[in-house]
């Protein structure tokens, strides 16, 4: 028995054992850790990504928000300065037409249809209109507010687009450019028209013979001299010269009519331009002494759509404002078909709904006035009856 | 000697320290396991805030950006729309007259007085214009681009100061309201003027009897209409009655004049408005056949200062028109004394200085044309005798 030491083997196993156990486990979970590494290093990599991509973020709301600021505090003058002229309004018109619904064609056409100048007081100091009341006339000049396409103004005001030419009833349907009409629908929408001066009172000035629809927002004021601004010889062609004036056989009241007015009368009268209920008929019969009906309700008056109703009347006067162009200002009554052969107008004026039937041979009956349903029908009736 | 086995002895030893080994290394590796599980719960703690952080910063930079394309675009129009309305001229006005001084005081006034409506070829097609050659004359709706203080209609439009009353000369000084006048200081400095349409040749529209001035930006065009905008019967106060227009006793050009113009013409030919110098000698003539003078120059032709070349012409142009007020546009000539009796006046045509005498009967001598010394000088001219 010799050199064999069990002692020595023993030990010589276990050790052999211990390390081959401890390599296992070190190696298995070292495997594991590889794979946990790669998740740590993979998080740490999106963690970082998010934050630079959330640094970004941050900088382009930063730079937009300042951008933002910029352009509500300056307005972005630069730009403005050299395309355009911001033009603010002085005053509004106060008009005893409520929608451009039966509107006059021409100023001075209807002597009694009035309206208030009402000037901003904390703009215009009622110094600044000292010694108007000795001019007869004067000039309006206004927006065209009711353009449907107005609000293209404020983009890039110089590139805005617009329709070179416009179709001219009188000339059967034939277009000319925009700058030989009065169209409404120019680069700049201004008006121009010429009023008479009733009478100046503070920050107030009283107009007669507009044709200016309530509402509209005005750009100046300016004194009529006729030695400057009146040409009476100046030529025009053929077709504008053609009558587009057409004055109605006659004109009556309805046996009712005045006491549906009477009515009335208590809810306008505070506001109202007429100083009665008489004047106002004046007015009425004014205005109806031409008729104001369109080229199409001209010509077909029984032709409107049966359905009775606003809407109906909208829808009408929508339609044939379609195929209207105004050479002047907007025009087209809203016709409402009761019967085969009548047919009833509408004509809002001082917020009064007045009704009306003209016959085939231009009598015109005015039937009753009432008070408009509500202050929305009213708008309503501007914004769909005046869209071109 | 007896149970005592050796070989499980061994095997027992070798278990268990191989055990322990397994189980040492095992905790140890959980040890470190747990830590990075604890990172990596972190990590991902971090990502997800950082995700959701990017996500509100990306929210918040859409919605500043909409923001500010709202703004841009609509030029933050609720404030806007219902404070002023951005004009973009359509045109500018190429006219003979370089400055105000010389330009008439009324529209029709000088036949030959011609300018070029020059219309922004990328925003007004020609279509736009055709028809309008069939009016004999048309309003110009234009700024008064002259205004000193025409920057303040960037700065709060609907806020800007003007002066409620301006003084009249013809009143000896008086105010009175400028609302009640044409004075181109106005809260909206919107021009209105008629001139006769000689031609439109595609986006030129040629124009005679014209009182405005070269560079002047032009809003809009309108076709005149008389039985709209003629009211021969409209009445003015008496002191506008009062003829402002003096009509000279006599013009003569000087000896040399013609051939002096001569020299100059073949510079000015290429886009002079006139086709000829004999035409534009009569363009001179009609201009200065009202006497374009201020009135204190009227009264005190002698005392203009003794000081010689452009400046003594400046200064005495600006103070004479510090008193000066103009109810339609600009006046006053420039002077300058070359001796005790006689003042030599300037005025600008297309770009040439005309030079003037005028004695005490009125009696006119047009002495010379010359070109003018520089670009700078004529743009001086317009910035000094032009400021009210």
């Amino acid at each position: 028995m010799a050199v064999y030491n069990p002692k020595w083997l023993t030990l010589t196993i276990a050790f052999a054992v211990a390390t081959l156990s401890a390599s296992t486990v070190y190696f298995w979970r070292r495997k594991s850790k590889d794979g946990e590494e790669a998740r740590i290093q993979g998080l740490e990599a999106s963690l970082k990504n998010a934050l630079e991509k959330c640094a970004a973020e941050r900088q382009g709301r930063i730079k937009a928000q300042q951008a933002l600021r910029k352009a509500l505090v300056q307005q972005n003058s630069e730009s403005y300065e050299l395309s355009s002229y911001p033009m603010a309004p002085i005053a509004v018109i106060q008009s005893c037409f409520s929608t451009r619904n039966g509107t006059p064609r021409q100023p001075l056409l209807v002597p009694l249809a009035r309206a208030r100048l009402k000037f901003d007081a904390a703009r215009v100091p009622s110094a600044s209109l000292e010694g108007l009341e000795r001019y007869s006339h004067c000039w309006i000049l206004y927006v065209f507010h009711l353009n449907t396409d107005l609000e293209k103004l404020w983009k890039h005001p110089s590139q805005s687009k617009f329709k070179a030419k416009v179709r001219v009833p009188r000339l059967k349907g034939e277009r000319i450019g925009v700058f030989a009409t009065r169209s409404p629908h120019r680069p700049c929408p201004i008006g121009l028209t010429v009023a008479k001066v009733d009478s100046v009172e503070g920050q107030t000035v009283l107009l007669s013979g507009v044709d200016l629809v309530d509402g509209t927002p005005v750009l100046d004021v300016k004194p009529y001299l006729p030695y400057c601004d009146s040409v009476s010889e100046a030529a025009v062609p053929e077709w504008v010269k053609a009558d587009n004036l057409l004055a109605v056989a006659s004109i009556n009241f309805s046996r009712g009519f005045s006491d549906g007015l009477a009515d009335c009368w208590p809810v306008v009268e505070k506001r109202s331009l007429y100083t009665s209920q008489h004047e106002f008929e004046g007015l009425i019969k004014q205005v109806l002494s031409w008729d104001i009906r369109s080229v199409s309700q001209r010509s077909r008056p029984h032709n409107s759509i049966t359905r009775t109703g606003i809407d109906s009347i909208n829808d009408t006067a929508a339609k044939l404002e379609d195929h209207e162009d105004d050479e002047i200002s907007g025009q087209g009554g809203g016709g409402e078909s009761i019967s085969s052969d009548d047919v009833i107008y509408h004509l809002i004026l001082e917020g009064l709904d007045v009704s009306y039937r003209i016959d085939c041979d231009s009598n015109v009956i005015v039937e009753k006035a009432s008070l408009c349903l509500s202050q929305n029908e009213t708008t309503n009736r501007i914004s769909v009856h005046d869209s071109v």
